[in-house]
């Protein structure tokens, strides 16, 4: 049965993702009345500069004043797609205070104060979705939240920087360098003017922990999450990634320590084996591998930005919103029960590949090999290249902590037969 | 704030799932407790045989008497993994008149009876829920009915069924003939010592039903469902598969016909390139691939069956649907508000791949093509190889209309010059 008074939306932010909300607003209302059981009406949307023409919004609609909207009491739902902390957080904490539930896109604002708007959502008794926030139009959160709600999920291992996948897939298949395929990136509009967010893994880390938080039932802030961006990976790098039958990633990766006691995010380029499904994810798509007790490996592949898929996520959110609303009910909000300390990055366990420029004489692999040893660092394959005087050698590990191997690498620093470390890879996926 | 009174969940079968739900809700009660809200609590289990000793589950909760148990009037969820059409449909049914919501994981039921069995649920305001009797661990229902459901989904295309894509697997990695593929996986307990519901597309119809109503909005039965099974697929079908650079899976494609008006369902062997996600999705493994007009392409991978990923699916509906009880709410019901005509096989629109025996004469091309062009089915490529007086001919086709093409081969087997059909393959994906 349909209720004939609409649900009032209003709207904040007009770029790429909020215009394309607007218009399958309007080109969809049927539809979206239909899923609902009431029609919703975009009451408002907030710009920073009026005057600029919006195809299909009434220019009534339009307003620069954000902050009267999201007060004027008569808004069931905020939609939030302006991005970074503020104004976006002072609006959403307003839309709640005056009875608006909040859909919002914005990953660095829930990565950063996502405890203290959940809260402020359940003092008012309203819903906060952010499906769009990680991974464009991947359900995600939804499927973590609440399909695995009845599981133990341990690892969540994934691509979700599409900027970053585009440059380190190009320079895979092409044999680029990073700054020819980041400038092929720019030229198509897969990375920014200032590509520091992407490259830099910052974009990542906001998603690493608010995944890591949902999955574990925990807080993760941006500031647990290690970060280690991807502008440093070379083209020899891929080269020793393939002879291991191995690419390079940006990853993701989020886990519970194997007692089950804390657990750890993390950001970084990594090997994973060709034939891991993630190997194969071409292009700006994004893709997530979830691993459970009971589901085993799941693995969730899209598109992972762009207006359009966005706007798919936040009008799926928008949907729900809207139901609970005519409910008279709420979804699920954080789940942080668990309360699970997070880990620094030294405790993290795995397995490491390690290129050494070193003397060549006799001798210099036992010396490695040495301090391998002496740092509790297992070496799974070694192997020795020769040319004029020099050498390298190329050192995989079995599975460690990152604190062992970055005292492994310090001492290996000050043997005097090592001239240099040429690079440190993790590899994943195995 | 968590509630002390528990909900009372009524278990109905006790098999390779139900026993993993029992498990996992015996050793996971605090994790369930906290996510849901409120401790639950398994009181009661239906099994056909009594006296059979079941590990972790007491004693006095195991019964013969279905019935008796739903009838209690203080069970508040009633989880069904019994499968099959009865008892389970009038087992269900009397849940909803004793004020129950339903978990079931029953694909053939909600397939043949979900239109009905949603009518129930909403008329005495109970939930439905059922993500895992389509592709089990995955989550694909409430990605479609929740995350989509501000989008327009266009297209389904996906393996569920492992039993199947663990045969052609095997044939296209090995060789094998059907007949040994198909031992080899009853051997390990892939395939059942019937397995026609596997390899007759029978369990894949009744998914594909299921994903088709969900993801168009309408009703799709599975009587609507076209279905072919794969045990005509032979070594040499992959072979020729090999040469249009792709492989052959058993797909459920479920589309809504370009001018939107109608939808399609169907179950077939197709063929599809090495390169589209689907074409390396492994041995037991399901995936789903979904196309929207937002969101675009889309990917859900997972285990499709198993005791373990089944139950992490009812679990996870079983919380979805305690939290909703406890809200006092219903989550999404059966939308089926498009109410789109199914078209038969006939109209769906594809390219097809046909192998034919003729005579190695003159002319025998030109008959051939005369027959395609008169039909109104274009030719993409056409390859000729002659052996002693015979010879073959491969046709791979545009996009046509099932029926052009059945027209097509009709009359070719009319031809004198052919002597045979050798295999008619649809090519999808692309």
């Amino acid at each position: 049965m349909m209720r004939t008074r609409p649900l009032k939306v209003a709207l904040l932010g007009c770029g790429v993702v909020g215009s394309e909300v607007a218009r399958i607003m309007t080109t969809h209302a049927d539809d979206l009345a239909a899923r609902i059981g009431a029609p919703v009406e975009l009451a408002g949307v907030a710009v920073r500069r009026a005057g600029k023409a919006r195809a299909g919004i009434a220019p009534e609609l339009i307003t620069t004043d954000a902050t009267a909207l999201v007060k004027r009491g008569d808004i069931d739902v905020v939609v939030e797609v302006i991005g970074g902390i503020e104004p976006a957080r002072g609006l959403i904490t307003t839309a709640f205070e005056h009875g608006a539930s909040v859909v919002s896109a914005n990953k660095a604002l829930l990565a950063q104060e996502g405890a203290d708007l959940h809260a402020a959502a359940e003092q008012h008794g309203r819903d906060l979705y952010y499906e769009a926030a990680v991974a464009g139009a991947i359900p995600l959160i939804r499927p973590l939240r609440e399909s695995l709600a009845g599981d133990k999920v341990n690892r969540v291992l994934g691509i979700v920087n599409g900027t970053t996948n585009f440059i380190l897939d190009k320079m895979d298949s092409t044999g680029a360098g990073y700054q020819e395929a980041l400038d092929e990136a720019t030229a198509l509009g897969y990375a920014e003017a200032d590509p520091t967010a992407d490259v830099e893994g910052f974009d990542a880390a906001a998603k690493a922990a608010i995944l890591a938080g949902i999955a574990f039932h925990t807080r993760v802030r941006l500031d647990d999450v290690y970060r280690e961006g991807m502008t440093e990976v070379t083209a020899s790098d891929f080269a020793s990634a393939r002879e291991m039958g191995c690419t390079i990633k940006l990853l993701a990766i989020c886990e519970r320590a194997e007692d089950g006691g804390s657990v750890t995010a993390r950001v970084h380029p990594a090997m994973i084996p060709l034939t891991h499904p993630l190997a194969s994810v071409r292009g700006a798509y994004n893709a997530v591998f979830v691993e459970s007790d009971a589901a085993g490996q799941l693995m969730f592949y899209g598109p992972g930005a762009g207006g359009s898929p966005t706007a798919s996520a936040v009008l799926g959110d928008l949907v729900a919103v809207c139901r609970n609303r005519l409910n008279g009910a709420t979804g699920p909000g954080e789940s942080a029960y668990a309360a699970l300390p997070v880990s620094s990055m030294g405790e993290v366990v795995t397995r490491y590949h390690i290129s050494l420029d070193v003397a060549d004489k006799p001798g210099v692999l036992a010396q490695v090999a040495t301090v391998f040893a002496e740092h509790g660092v297992s070496i799974d394959t070694v192997r020795q290249q020769g040319k004029d005087g020099e050498a390298s050698l190329v050192v995989v590990t079995h599975r460690a902590s990152d604190a062992s191997l970055t005292g492994t690498v310090e001492a290996l620093r000050k043997l005097d037969t090592v001239r240099g470390v040429a690079s440190i890879m993790r590899v994943e996926g195995e």
